[in-house]
């Protein structure tokens, strides 16, 4: 074709081209909306180990006086504002962490059990929808015994949810929580916790191992001491060859209020002073080493890096991936 | 069971279960790694309408001076640090959107087409994770005729993509990536645009509309004029009811880079003083209303909201809802 001849061609393409009026709209679209939300999981590498995170689901908690007991609403409902969110309700995420070192798959944390919030209880089913078999993990490890950690270790109808795991709970938490003198002295508002811990672990006690703080629990995971948010909150250093990720469990509740004000306590920290020593302690380790981090109740996927932002930090969440 | 027999049981509970030791670790997980990235794909409402977000995949350009022309490799490098991104080649995504009106499905750009990023061209099957079937596409709307938005149209063997939808295009990209003259006249290194424009295009032009800016191309659907990256650019106002997403398209780049600073240039903007201009323009509309922005190279799922930052912005990625 010569240089002449393309040029006709073109120009009779651009000509027609411009012809065609918009087609009428059809009365309905040839497919029907999905209504629901894409299973929440993401991967990424550490080193030798596939990391998965997985998202259980959310529950909702009214943005009220109580809700951070050292600042005003009118300071939260700004903080709210500045990151875009809902200043009445604050959907709280709930992300587990499938860790496969090659040699164990081990989940960290087991959600809501569908038992908490009619917007959680995903676990298992996004665990199927990454390909990933509740009966293949062989280990599982509690951070701390609030209820959406630990209920979906169990099924609604009383089975082990991850029937061949280990269960892995820290020392202090079953020293604090099974203990009746404890219990009996509870406040009214932690009784449900108190039961809650005796439900999940009561069945099947004889199969748990405890475990202390810098301990490595499982090759390449190891805990971390983050007392406060409860008297044996446990955060973790999963790490293979160089790599590493910081899997901060509720040392802060949601970030754009907890990370952004380190010192705002959330009504659910039970040692407002020592979680927020814990929280800055873990947060300065971040932000100086840049490690990555993993966040419980941090909007999905909830991994990121911590940067320290004067007297605040921010969170700043990781590039989503898609070659791993 | 009496309180002091439940106390009696719990204490020997307590007892047992602090006595079995770790197991040994097996030789290999139960469970290979999965050893790819879940399809990154995920949902929103628009009032009546379901946004599907849908990444194509990444392509990799190298961090060199030329990436940024009017800001030093040593700022640009120290952006990406801040963004805790690699600061030698730096990801680019490419995120389409599919907006189901409930009367048709559309689609906004096309990818890749796998034929410009070995990492890219994934469309198609995460379309299919998503349950979305190409043949159900009924518009595609296209933003500019860079390559990473049209290859995707149709398929390595030469057929259409999405085989019965009505194709879209701004009547100022058509009048200049078509003309035989600003071909022509085109500089090396845009010749293989004109020619990816040509390939895409020719066989279908008699089946293509073209759009001016400032139209409602689909209901609920505008075209927004946004030159400067390409001369015909536009970007989209997606609308039901009181809600909105201004779809950026490449109105900016990665935000990290050209958010954060909307006075950098980036290599691919053709006129990079109108493109500044435009850029600004829609980052003050969308602060200023604080609307729900989609950006094509923004990290998946790439939507969130724009802040205005002193005489910078800051993309706040928007929170990852499980329930739509």
């Amino acid at each position: 074709m010569t240089e002449l001849t393309r040029r006709a061609a073109f120009g009779a393409l651009a000509a027609t081209a411009a012809l065609p009026a918009l087609k009428i709209a059809p009365a309905a679209a040839a497919a029907p909306a999905a209504g629901r939300q894409v299973p929440g999981i993401y991967r990424y590498k550490i080193g030798e180990f596939e990391v998965t995170a997985i998202n259980d689901g959310v529950g909702s908690r009214p943005v009220d006086e109580s809700f951070v007991k050292n600042a005003s609403l009118d300071d939260v409902k700004a903080a709210l504002e500045t990151a875009f969110l809902p200043t009445d309700k604050l959907a709280i995420p709930y992300t587990q962490l499938i860790v496969n070192t090659g040699h164990r798959v081990v989940l960290i944390d087991t959600g809501t059990g569908g038992q908490l919030s009619p917007t959680a209880g995903h676990l298992v089913e996004n665990m199927e929808a990454a390909g990933l078999d509740n009966k293949a993990v062989d280990a599982v490890v509690i951070s701390h015994f609030h209820g959406d950690h630990i209920m979906g270790l169990m099924t609604k109808d009383g089975k082990k949810a991850f029937p061949n795991a280990e269960v892995m709970v820290p020392e202090a938490e079953w020293a604090y929580w099974m203990d009746e003198g404890e219990a009996s002295r509870a406040p009214e508002g932690r009784k449900g916790a108190f039961a809650a811990a005796r439900k999940i672990f009561q069945p099947i006690a004889k199969d748990i191992a405890q475990y202390g703080a810098e301990k490595e629990i499982v090759p390449g995971i190891t805990s971390i001491a983050a007392y406060g948010h409860t008297p044996g909150h446990m955060a973790f250093r999963v790490a293979s060859g160089a790599d590493q990720v910081l899997v901060l469990s509720d040392t802060s509740n949601h970030p754009a209020l907890f990370v952004r004000n380190p010192g705002w306590h959330v009504t659910f920290d039970m040692d407002a002073a020592t979680a927020e020593e814990s929280r800055r302690t873990l947060f300065d380790m971040a932000a100086a080493d840049r490690l990555r981090v993993q966040g419980y109740h941090f909007p999905f996927p909830a991994t990121g890096h911590i940067a320290k932002a004067g007297d605040k930090y921010d969170f700043v969440p990781a590039f989503w991936n898609p070659a791993i």
